[in-house]
C-alpha cells in the first residue's frame, strides 16, 4: 500500500499525573505530540504505511521524540535534525468541572527555525498517496509556512491527495502575516479539509449565508471558492464535563451532509488529539472503506477510543475500532 | 465454626496501572487471583473460616502467592508445591467504551499438573462444612478433572455442601474431553450451582423450553436431572461500559425465582471477581443468615462493593456490604 | 488590604493512593489539613492576606507542615512550637459505593496540650479584618477551647468580622465539657455562622419549631439567642455516591434565605475540605464583593472546584472559581 | 517443631522513599516494625514456628500490621485488640555522612495502655520451647513491663529458654521506675542476654573491672550477678558511612568469648532491624545447629544480609544465609 | 554499511524496582531481552544497522516486545508471529552481598516452538556483513537448534562473518540432545566466538592441557578443532558483590593474547547484558575500527557503561563508550 | 538579622528518576534551581533572612517556582513577573563512570528578557547586609547584566558585602560582548569572590605566574587587580566517578592560604548545586562565626551533605552540618 506522509511540529508533552494541579505536581509524564503526528502514527498502528516529517534538536529530546514513534511503527527516516530545542507544552489534567489546562512554549523551535530547502518533497512523496497537514504549520513561522507551501504544491502536482485541519490557532500567528493571506494558497491544493463554522470565519472569512446560519452554506461557499475540495468535515463535540463528552462527526460531500450518530464518551481519560484520531480514522476510511459514511463513523468511533488513552495518539487497533463503529460500547471484558 | 474449603488454581494476576495499554505500560501491578480462591479468600475476609487447596511451582513465585492469601487469614495448609510453573494472566484495564483485555498465559502450570494422588481429601475436609469448585478446575487438564471429581465426591460422602459456579470457558477444555463428558458427573454432587442460561446449554445441553426462554424453565430442568441440587443462582449484569454496569442476583430454589434489586454500579475501580464476590456472598449469607433471599442481596452488594476495590478478591467486610444491602449507596464519608 | 485570620489544629494527612484500601496499600499520600487553615489557606491562594494560628512540634513533620502552608502563601508567622505530637488522619479514599473512611489519631497533639498564654491575640489581629474558626477546636481540649475563647473575645472587641463553622463532631469533646456548656458563649461574638439543622440541635438544643420542620426556623430562633449573629450559611449535599455529589448553598441573612442553584459534582477526586472550601469562597465574596448572594455563589463554585483537587484546600484561582460561578461547568480545555 | 514466642510493640513505620528528607518527601512507605517482632518474623520465614504477643487498636490499622505479619508465617493468634492507637515511628532514609532520621510518635499507643491481665501466657506457651523480649518492652509502661514480668517468669517456670535484648533507650522509661529498678528481676530468668558495654551500665550500673576495660569482665560480672545467664551476646558495628557499614558479632559463653570475622556491608538498602537479625539468626543457629559459634556467625550474616533488604525484618531464607555465612559474598547472580 | 543480523529468544523481563525481593514487590518494571537481540540492538544505537530474527506470539505482549526493540532502530521486519506465549524471566535485584535471583518461565514459548520452515535466510542475509547467534538458540528446542544450524550454514556461505557466544546454560538443553552433539557443527562455520574455559569443556569437552591449566592452551585446541575459528574472546569478572565488580576483556586472535586493562564497576545498576554488551562493543570494533585489540577495549568499556543502564541492552553512544575506553571514568558532570 | 539578596536565574529542572537515560525515561521529576537562589535558599534554611530577585513569567509554572522557594522560607516579594518562559534545564542522573547529562532549554526566558529598570535595587537592599551573584547572570543578556551591574553597584554603595562566584559557562556569552569586557566592572565591586584557576584565565585573562602555577600566585593577581577584593574562595573536587567525589576547600585572605580537610563523598545522591550549598555554607561562617578558616570548613561540610539530597539547594540544618563539620562522618542512625 502507498504511504501517508504528514509534516507538522512535534511537540514533548508534559502533563501532571493523576490529575494534579501545576501547583502540587512533583513530577511530569513525558509523552509526545503534534496535530499531523497524531494522525500519521495512528495511521501506523492502524497498519497504514506513514511517515512524518519535522525537524528536531541534534540532542537526546529529539532523539527520544524520534524513538517513540519509531516504536509504534511510524517512519520518521525523513526527519531533519537541527535548531535548538524541541517545542514543549505542558498539561494539567481536568476533572469534572475543572478544565484541563495546557500551558505551550513552543516559541523558537527546532521546527520554527527550519530551512525549507532542507526537505526534498519530491523524494520524500515517493510511494506516498496522501499528504495531510494543519493550520498550525504555516501559523508558525514564515519558513514553516514556505515549506508547507512547497510541500502542498508538490504533492498535488504528484496527483497525492491532500487534506488539511484547517484548525484556527489564536495563539499562533506571529510572524508576520495573517492567516487568510497563506491559507487559501494552501487549500487550493486541498481535496479534503476539516473545517469548522468558526476556522471558515477565521481563516477565509466565510459566515453562513442562510437564515439557519447552517454549516452546509459555509461547505457550499467553500466548495465554489476552492474547486478542488471535495469533502468539508467537522466535529460537533458535546462538552458535559471534562470527564464527559459526546462526539459527532459530519461531511459534506459536495451533495450532502453526511453525519454520525452521536457518540456518548464518559470517563475521560486523555482528551486531546481526539480531532486528530477523528481525521485518522477519517483518511483509513477513505482509503480502506473507500465509503464517506463509513470513514467518518469509523472517525468518530476512534476518535472516542482515543479518549479513554493517555497520550496523543491512539493505541487502538482497526477491530477495537470496528466494535466501537458497529455499536459495541458495552466495554464488555475480553478475555 | 466449620471452614470452607475451595479447589482450584490460582494464578499470578499481572496488570496494567492507570488503565495503560499493553502496548504502553512500562510495569505491572502484581495480584494473585482464580475463580476459587477469589471465594475463599473472601470468606475469610468476612470471619468465614476457610482454605484453598491448589499447587504452586517450588519458587518464589509461588511462595509469593502463598503469602499473599496467608495475609488474608485465608489457610493454605493443604497447598501441595511442584510442578514448572504459576499460570499468568495479564489484564489491560479498559474505560469507557474501551473493553478491559485479558491475556491468559496458563498451560503447563503447576496445577495443571498436579498429581490426583497428592491431595488426601477425607485429611482436607475435617471440620470442613462446605466445598466449592468451579467449571474451570476441569477444563484445565485430565488430572485436575480427576482430582476434582475426587473432592467432589469426598466431600459430598462426608455430608459437606456442594456449591460449583459451572461457567463455561471456551478457551480451556483443550487436554480431550468435553463439558458434558465430565461436568455432569460432577454437578450431580451438587447442592448448589451459579449456572447462567448459556453455561447451560454450553455444559449440559439444556435450553429453555418455555415459550419466554426463561431461565426458570432451564433451572427446572436442572433440577430434574441433578435431584441433589437444591439452589440455582445466577447474575444478570447491565454492561453500561467498562467504568458502569449493574447487576441483579437471581437464585432459584425449587420453588421460585427469588430476585434482588437492581444494583448501580458505577465508576468501577476493577470488575475482575465480581461473579466470585457474588458467591462468596452468597455461601456468607447461607452460612450466616440461613435465608436464601438475604444471601443473594449480601451476594450482591458484596459483588457491587468488589467492583470498587483494585484486585481479584473483596476486600470489605461484613459490616460494609451489609450497609450497601441495607440500600446506603450514597458513598458517604465514615469519620 | 488587611488580613484574615484562623485558630486551629492541623493534621497531618496520610491517604491511599489510588483508591486502594487500607488493607492493601503500601504506601500513603502526605498531605495536610485542617478545618481552619482550609479555609485561610484557600483565601491565601485567591490573593486574600491570610494567616493560621496553631501549634505544631518541634520536629520535621511540624516544619514540614509549616512550609507546606508557606508554599501557598499563607503566613505562619504566628505559629507556636512544642508539645510532643503533630495529629494524624488517615484517609482511604472510597469509589461509588464505598465510602472513603477517615481514622483519627489526634489525641495528645500538640494542639490540644496548647497554653492559651501561648498566643499574643492582640498582637496576632494587628491588620486584621476577620476571624474566624470553628467547633472542633473547643471540642479538642480545655486548654483550646479557652484560648479559643480569649481569642473570639479579642477579635469581637477590636472590630473583626467573626465567623464559625460550628459543626459538631461527636468523636471529640472529652474533655469534660459539653458542646452547649461552650458554644454559646463562643457564638454570641460571631457575626457569621455556618451551622447545620443537626449542629443548632447537637449545639443549642435548637429545633424547629414550625410545622415544616424548616431551617428557616432554626436560623430565626438563632438569631434570637444570639443577636450579633447576621449571616448563616448553610449547604445541602446530595450524596449520589462517593464519587458523585450535589451542593447547594444558603444563607439566612435576618430577612429572606438565599439560596445558589444546584451545582452538579461528577468523579470527585477528593472531597474532604469541600466544606471548607465554600466558607473560604463565602469569606472571599463578603470582602470582594459585598453582596451576600454573590458570596454563597462563589462559595458553592469554590466547594465544587475543591471536589476536583487532592488535598484537603483548594487550589482554585478567582478567576476558575468565578468561571464555574457564572454557568462554565463544562470543563473545556483551556488552551 | 516447638514454637519461638515473642512480646513487645509493633509500630507502623512510615519511610521516606528514595532517600528523601522529610521536609521533601510526598509520601511515605508503610511497614511494620518492633524489636521483638522482627525476631520472630524472621524466624518464621527461616520456617521456625513462631508467635508474637502483642497489642493493637481495633482499627483498619490494626489489622493491617496483623496481616502483615501474617503474610509471612508469623502466629498472630495471641494478639490483643483495645486501645486508642498504634504507636508510629517516621524513617528518613540518610546516605553517605547524612544519617538516617527516626522520629518516634509511640506515646499512648495501645500496646503501652496494655492490661497485664489480658494475656494467658501459661495458654501462649503452650507448645513453645523459647522467649524473647527486649528492654524496650519494661521501658514503655507500668502495665508493659508487669505484663513483660508475668511473661518472663511463667516462660521460667515452664521450662522454656528465655532470651532478651536489654537495649537501653533514653527517650523511653517515662512512666517513673528506673531501669536498675525494673530490668533485674527480668534478666534474672533470662538463659541468654544481647548486652552492650554501654547497656550494662545504663540498666545494671556494672563497668567494666579490668584494666582494658574489656567487655569479658563485663560479662563476668554479669554472669555472677545473673547466675541463670549462660551467654552474652554483642555486636560490633563499623559506621563508615550511612552507607557502609562492618559487623562482628561476639557470645561470652561462661568460658571464652567467641567472635565472628567482620563482615563488611557496603551499599546499604536499610540498615534499621539489623541488631534483630542477628538475634533471630543466634535464635536459629542454638535451635538447629546447637552449635553458639555457629550461631553467631548465622547471626552476623543474617544480619548483613538484613541490610539490603527494605523494612524492618529479614526477608532472607536459610539457605540465602548459609551462603553467606559460608563466605559468598560476591552477590554473583542466580539463574 | 551492511547490517549485523542477530537470532535467538527475546523474553520479557520482569523485574522488582528498587531492589525488592520477590516476596514483597507489589510491581514489576518490564523490560525485554534476550542474549543475541541484547547484541544487535546495542549495535542499532551505536548506529551499525542491525536487524533480529526470533518468534512471538501473535498477541500485544508480541506487539509490545517488538516495538520495544523498534523504538531503539532495530529492524524486526523479518520477525515471525505465531505459537502460544511470550517467554518470560523474572529479575529480582540484590545489592551488596545479595545476589540478584532470576527465575525462568521460558518453556513453550513462541520461540521455542518455532518452525525452521518459517525463515528464509538467503533473504534474511541479503544485504547483511555479519550473522552472531548463543549457544542458548540450540538448547532451547530441536527446532530452534536446527534452524540456528540453517542460519549459521547460509550465513557461512554467503560470506558473512559468523560470531557465537556459546555460554553454556545448564537449565536448558531439555529436548534430547547434549550440548556436544550439536554446537560442534555450528562452531565449525563461526569465525569469532566468546567461550570461557568451562564453556569450553561442558560444550566441547576441551581441557587446558598445559601446566598453568591456561585459557591460551584452551584456544589452541578450539582453533585447531575449529579451522575456520579466527578469534576467541572471553571476559574475566571480578565479584566484589552484587554491586561491585571488576571485568578484563580477552582475545586469542591465534597468535598472541590480546587483554584489557581491568576496569573498576561500583555502583552498579543492573549487571544483566553485561556481557552482550561487551559482544557488541566488540563487533562494533571490528567492522569500524578494524583492529581487534581497540574491539575488546571498546567491548570491555561498552560493558561498563551497561552495567549504569537499568534493562537488558546498552543504551550507550560510541562517544560515551569511547570516553570510557580513552579512560575517563571520572563520571564529571557533562553540561 | 539583616539579609542576604541574591539575583539571577531560576530554571526548572526536569530529572530523570532512578539513573534513568533520557531515552528510556517516561515521567521528569520536577525542581527547580539556579546558581544564586540556591545560595540563598540554602541559607533561609539554616535561618539566615534571604531574598532572592529574578523574573518568572505570569503563569502557573512561575507560580510553582515561586511557591517551591516560599516553602522554604526564601522571600520572592522582589520576584518581577513577565516575558514568556521559564528556563529548562533536563537532568539524566548518571552512575559509576557513566557522567550526569545537563541539556540546557534557556533562550529567551523571562529572565533574559527582563528590564533593568523594573528593579529598585535601593529598596530592594533594604535591610540587607549581603550581596551574591554569579559569573552567570551577566552571561543570559545584555539587560542581564545591565541589572546585575546596577545591582552590584547599589550594593557596594550602600555598604553590603558583594560575593560572587565567577564560574565561566562556555554555552553562554551569545549576547555579543565578551567575559572580559563585562566581568572586571562586576567583580571591581566585589570582596568575595570564589574562582577557579580556570574561571581566572578565562574571565581576566589571568594565569600563574610562579613556577608552580599555583592558585596564590593567581589569587595574589587577582587581589591586585581588584583591590576590594579580600577573599577568594575555590574548592578542589575529586571525581572518582559519578557516584564517588571528594572535596576540599580553600580560601586566600590575603596573607595565606586556609584551606580544609578533604571531606569523602561517596554514594552520592544528586552532585548538583554542591558548589552553591559550599558558598551557602561560606556566607554562614562568615556572619555568624566571623572566622574565615571555620567558614570554609563549615561549607565543605555543607556541600558535602548537599551531595546527598534530591534537587539543587541543600536542606540541611545548622545542626547537621556542624556535625559533619566536626568529624562525624559516620552517618550514624539518630533516633
Amino acid at each position: 500500500m502507498k504511504k501517508v506522509v504528514t509534516f507538522g511540529e512535534i511537540m514533548m508533552r508534559l502533563s501532571t499525573p493523576n490529575h494534579a494541579r501545576f501547583q502540587q505536581s512533583t513530577s511530569f509524564d513525558i509523552n509526545f505530540g503534534g496535530g499531523e503526528a497524531n494522525v500519521s502514527s495512528s495511521l501506523a498502528i492502524m497498519g497504514i504505511p506513514a511517515s512524518h516529517v519535522t525537524r528536531f534538536p541534534d540532542n537526546d529530546l529529539g532523539s527520544a521524540a524520534i524513538n517513540t514513534y519509531r516504536k509504534y511503527g511510524l517512519s520518521m527516516q525523513d526527519v531533519v535534525r537541527g535548531g535548538d530545542r524541541i517545542g514543549i507544552y505542558y498539561v494539567e489534567q481536568g476533572a469534572a468541572m475543572r478544565p484541563s489546562k495546557v500551558i505551550y512554549d513552543r516559541a523558537n523551535s527546532s521546527f520554527a527555525s527550519l530551512k525549507p530547502s532542507g526537505f526534498n518533497w519530491e523524494q520524500i512523496f515517493e510511494d506516498a498517496q496522501w499528504f495531510h497537514f494543519t493550520g498550525i504549520t504555516p501559523a508558525i513561522s514564515a519558513s514553516a509556512a514556505q515549506a508547507c507551501l512547497e510541500a502542498v504544491q508538490t504533492a498535488s502536482r504528484l496527483g497525492l491527495k491532500v487534506s488539511a485541519d484547517v484548525g484556527y490557532r489564536s495563539n499562533l500567528w506571529k510572524w508576520g502575516k495573517k492567516p487568510n493571506e497563506v491559507m487559501p494558497e494552501l487549500i487550493e491544493n486541498c481535496d479534503v479539509i476539516i473545517c469548522s463554522k468558526g476556522d471558515a470565519e477565521d481563516m477565509f472569512g466565510i459566515v453562513p449565508n442562510d437564515e439557519k446560519k447552517s454549516f452546509k452554506s459555509v461547505c457550499q461557499q467553500l466548495t465554489e471558492r476552492f474547486p478542488k475540495l471535495r469533502k468539508i468535515l467537522t466535529t460537533k463535540r458535546g462538552q458535559i464535563s471534562a470527564s464527559h463528552n459526546t462526539l459527532v462527526g459530519k461531511c459534506w460531500n459536495g451533495f450532502e451532509m453526511l453525519e454520525t450518530k452521536q457518540i456518548n464518551i464518559p470517563d475521560i481519560v486523555d482528551r486531546i488529539g481526539g480531532g486528530d484520531a477523528f481525521m485518522a480514522g477519517f483518511i483509513y476510511g477513505e482509503i480502506i472503506y473507500q465509503n464517506t459514511q463509513k470513514a467518518i463513523e469509523f472517525g468518530v468511533a476512534a476518535s472516542a477510543l482515543k479518549h479513554t488513552i493517555e497520550g496523543d495518539f491512539n493505541l487502538s487497533s482497526v477491530k477495537e475500532i470496528e466494535a466501537v463503529m458497529n455499536g459495541d460500547v458495552s466495554g464488555k471484558l475480553r478475555r
